[in-house]
């Protein structure tokens, strides 16, 4: 999706440690036109599939599986971070291990939103080396649905997550895919749009 | 908006301490259709206001911004409840009481995105005694923006804090109020719509 490369261009920031910020449209204030863009070409991207609901993860997560959501006219379903005295007991649940806060997780989907033989699109900001998306394929095995595929605004290429998930023959679709990244400057892996 | 008070009558689960719990539509399971409707009755009733941004909280308020942001076009800016190393360190900071969780934490928006004389919409998923909405005008004071109303989904009116902020000259619009929540029945205010 050029439209991505070009916002990540314009606004992205790197920092050392191969931190990429993209706080103006993303995850701390969301460019609502822009992410409702996002979601119309994920949408089209699985047209044809059937889809019934798309899974994703708090908080991040949120606006972009909302936005493509609002497009293909299903629900969404969020991974929480936290048990709170507003989610029930009966959960599935998965350890993921965040690189940015160097520390293991637990997220939580309560069973009754996620069921046996439902078609699922799962849906993230970010794609590194996985770790998110793995924990949430696996909450959607335990519940017997299927995953249809994952969609990403931003793939980190360089930290194989998305290549590693493709070689096990699941179906990945970045908005853009960044192969490297320096001080300077960001180079993007070539995709057909 | 009656389309709320039916959806709370429908889905709406009430358990002991006051605890509604809405995970089916709206802060675990999104209902992306009905919220775009709420977003929609958002737009309409804020309607001839300049509105420049959305301000909510994550994690549960970024849904319904979102919506009402899609069909406003505006960002939305969600304060966080954490300091991470993908936040800038200039920031705006507003301590919550949170009873749900029974504790304080701190909530943060970064210098970047919000700024003197922006016009703001404060959205959120629940006003009970009204402290994340008073964080977050707290923080909307402190970047000298302005307050034009606030909007949630689902006032506890009973925990008075929508009344407060009312009594303080505060435009609050609330898709349902409930009055009175036994544990066999939901008792909404009457309202306009």
């Amino acid at each position: 999706m050029k439209a991505m490369e070009k916002k990540i261009l314009n606004e992205g920031k790197v920092f050392p440690g191969n931190i990429l910020k993209v706080g103006s449209f993303l995850n701390h204030q969301l460019d609502t036109d822009f992410l409702m863009e996002v979601g119309r070409e994920i949408a089209e991207l699985y047209n044809g599939e059937r889809i019934d609901k798309i899974v994703t993860i708090e908080t991040s997560g949120v606006a972009v599986a909302f936005a493509a959501a609002a497009i293909m006219h299903v629900p969404v379903v969020y991974a929480k971070k936290h048990k709170s005295s507003n989610l029930s007991s009966d959960l599935y649940s998965a350890i993921v291990h965040s690189f940015t806060h160097n520390r293991d997780y637990t997220v939580y989907i309560s069973k009754e939103y996620l069921h046996e033989g439902e078609r699922v699109l799962i849906v993230d900001d970010f794609l590194a080396v996985g770790n998110a998306l793995n924990g949430l394929m696996d909450i959607v095995g335990q519940a017997k649905a299927e995953v249809v595929g994952m969609a990403v605004a931003i793939e980190k290429g360089f930290q194989g997550g998305g290549d590693s998930l493709r070689a096990k023959g699941i179906r990945v679709e970045s908005m853009a895919i960044i192969d490297e990244m320096t001080d300077t400057d960001v180079i993007f892996r070539t995709q057909s749009k």
